[in-house]
């Protein structure tokens, strides 16, 4: 077997070569690799049951095991959605902007590929073939390591994927599973900062934590969502109402979902008693303020300080009655981890100070944080969402594993003294 | 004193009030550090005087000693420096583009500022102006943690900076300077992830790789320039030596120097003699390979292959003689450092062919190496020069402290199951 060394340095080999294709023959590798993994449903599906089988035995959870099988009608919504990102405009080589300077030299910005991406995932092993796939999208070479608990269905898919790669005359090396499923791993990969040009770390808060404090490699990454809708003074009660129902409780357990809601104390007396009865028949706890608990007596619980930091991911929800929009911002500020954050208001100002005042990656007017995802806002299939600053800052598509190099068209100037 | 932690707590309050204002506002205080700096330039002389005594009994080497001067001419050149990033394009609250979703989703990208930048840095105190004014610029709170001897230097600016911010009713903790200046500071500085959103540090290739290794904050680097110039064979001999003398000799101490000349072998006969014959007269060294020895004996020592990757920063020029354009681009991918290339040539498609596959930050057709800097390109005064491919490649301007954040206008839109 290869060590992680010898497979990074195969990959940036190969990196090169798939830099400088051209579009048409990077769309034609994908729908391949989507065809390929169809044909060959078996051989994953078979993998996948020693998976399955290896889990139960361990005890792992039945939301676990659901989500680490793969069957037919799984494999074909793999397959559709490498189409669909087959089918997106091609971020490589594009021209970013360009531009003049006095002396002539024309200057411009083309997108290239970053080179070498490692994706380090815990147990989904869909996520093998998506990442895979938006990293030749964008022309980087991938280094794929997934949790132990898929890894049977990860080389299954990686080997297919490999075989797709090699019928289009492309290097196998490109799209490489890790076989090895410990933190050793992680951390042989995340030291090659000459191979490796990003680590993008998907999983749970220990994971992204080892991989922050062990990683030479730049790292983005998406620590926690805690969400918050502010109901402003001058909010449609409707509009509001299902903002909030649609952004607590079509999915709870996902990072766009709102934790806290927020509500200006001039509506909180007309709205908040009707949106906590509706949230209590959904089957939400309510934990609140003192005002809070005051307007629905019998329906909420307090909330402590340690409510307002809080991601549930769960059907709880923490609500706070706030004097306006200063101190809903100033809450957000404090509690919130620049996630997605959105303010229900018919008042132009307060709407354009929100956008302008939150720095958070994703901030919305009038719309339900649910939108917080790449899909959603037209970025095609999502790599990650990232929640710190660099590089990319909000949910990221193809064009995100991108950077941009100048290019200059001279008539042959040079530097005066 | 402050601990470093308690600094950066500082820092991060006074990022937003910083972020939040309003182009104008940003303006005038720039113009307002401008004229303090000149103002009060005897208190920056005199703290100088002091770290130029100091650097003198340590027996600090001649162009140390100049690098480290301050004098009122340098005074007002950095004032100079402020008010050009003064009246340039303000990118905070830029909205880089915006698109409508089928559902109706106005969805656009604003620039905001990172937060709190932390700039490591050696020994030319103007950085500390530079760097604070390009940090203002964009919106960003900063650290600077200067070299040990330019401390009372450093010191002396800051406080300046500190005096004006405060006259323009900002908190001086906007700009501070770390008043230690060994590695302990640094190792502290680049723990304190959870308030610096960015580090980038200028210096030695030491002081870089001591700042990633342990940093658990993003870094932008730049470890070092060999850049190479490829004289094709249909290139304009005349515009070719201009190219070549004005990348290797007008400042051979700099990261955009030409430290490796490539000649086309159907040129090299009517073209190299002659080239050497001229660096030889301009003091220049030249390495070459089996080839260019033939072709300029008694002119050329033999290269070895440690010469290829090397970054001589001096008057020395290593050449080789190539068989075409792809072996050209080859030796770049191999030797080169990522920086910055050039090709001179009259061929239409290689001048594409270069700018497309070599994936150097900055690639040029017919120019000098020496324009890849920020001014030259036209981004402004340059807090730096990335050489991986994370957030920035190439040179930096204010732009480049910025990242962007969704913005999203909706009519009560929810998402759909």
């Amino acid at each position: 077997m290869d060590s992680i060394r010898k497979m990074a340095e195969k990959a940036k080999a190969a990196s090169n070569a798939l830099a400088t294709l051209a579009s048409p023959e990077r769309k034609g590798v994908l729908l391949k690799i989507a065809d390929t993994l169809v044909q060959r449903a078996d051989e994953i599906t078979s993998a996948n049951v020693k998976d399955v089988a290896a889990a139960k035995k361990k005890g792992l959870s039945n939301a676990m095991i659901d989500r680490l099988i793969l069957d037919d009608q799984r494999i074909e919504t793999m397959a559709a959605g490498i189409r669909e990102i087959a089918g997106q405009p091609d971020p490589v080589g594009e021209i970013v902007r360009m531009w003049t300077r006095p002396n002539g030299l024309q200057v411009g910005k083309m997108r290239i590929p970053l080179g070498v991406v490692g994706i380090i995932y815990e147990s989904r092993p869909n996520v093998t073939a998506d990442a895979a796939a938006l990293c030749i999208k964008s022309g980087n070479a991938v280094l794929l390591r997934g949790g132990s608990e898929a890894l049977e269905s990860n080389l299954a898919i990686g080997r297919i994927i490999q075989g797709a790669l090699k019928e289009k005359g492309l290097s196998e090396n490109a799209v490489q599973v890790i076989p090895i499923a410990n933190r050793e791993a992680i951390f042989e990969l995340v030291q090659l900062e000459d191979l490796v040009d990003l680590i993008i770390p998907r999983g749970g808060e220990g994971l992204i934590r080892f991989v922050v404090e062990n990683s030479k490699i730049p790292v983005i990454k998406h620590y926690k969502g805690v969400c918050h809708v502010f109901v402003d003074e001058t909010a449609d009660l409707d509009m509001a109402t299902a903002i909030c129902i649609n952004a607590k409780v079509q999915r709870p357990g996902v990072c766009n979902a709102m934790e806290t809601l927020l509500v200006h104390e001039g509506i909180a007396k007309a709205f908040l008693p009707g949106m906590v009865k509706k949230f209590r028949d959904l089957g939400v706890e309510i934990r609140g303020c003192e005002k809070t608990l005051a307007l629905c007596p019998g329906d909420v619980v307090p909330a402590t300080e340690a409510d307002w930091p809080t991601e549930y991911l769960d059907l709880i929800l923490a609500v706070r009655v706030v004097a306006n929009i200063d101190e809903a911002i100033s809450h957000i500020t404090t509690y919130g981890s620049a996630h997605t954050e959105s303010i229900v208001t018919k008042d132009y100002a307060n709407a354009q100070a929100f956008l302008k005042r939150v720095n958070s990656s994703v901030v919305l007017v009038n719309a339900s944080t649910r939108f917080s995802d790449g899909q959603q806002l037209g970025l095609g299939a999502e790599i990650g969402i990232s929640t710190t600053k660099l590089h990319a800052f909000g949910p990221m598509g193809a064009q995100d594993l991108t950077t941009t190099k100048f290019i200059i068209y001279g008539e042959g100037q040079v530097r005066p003294a």
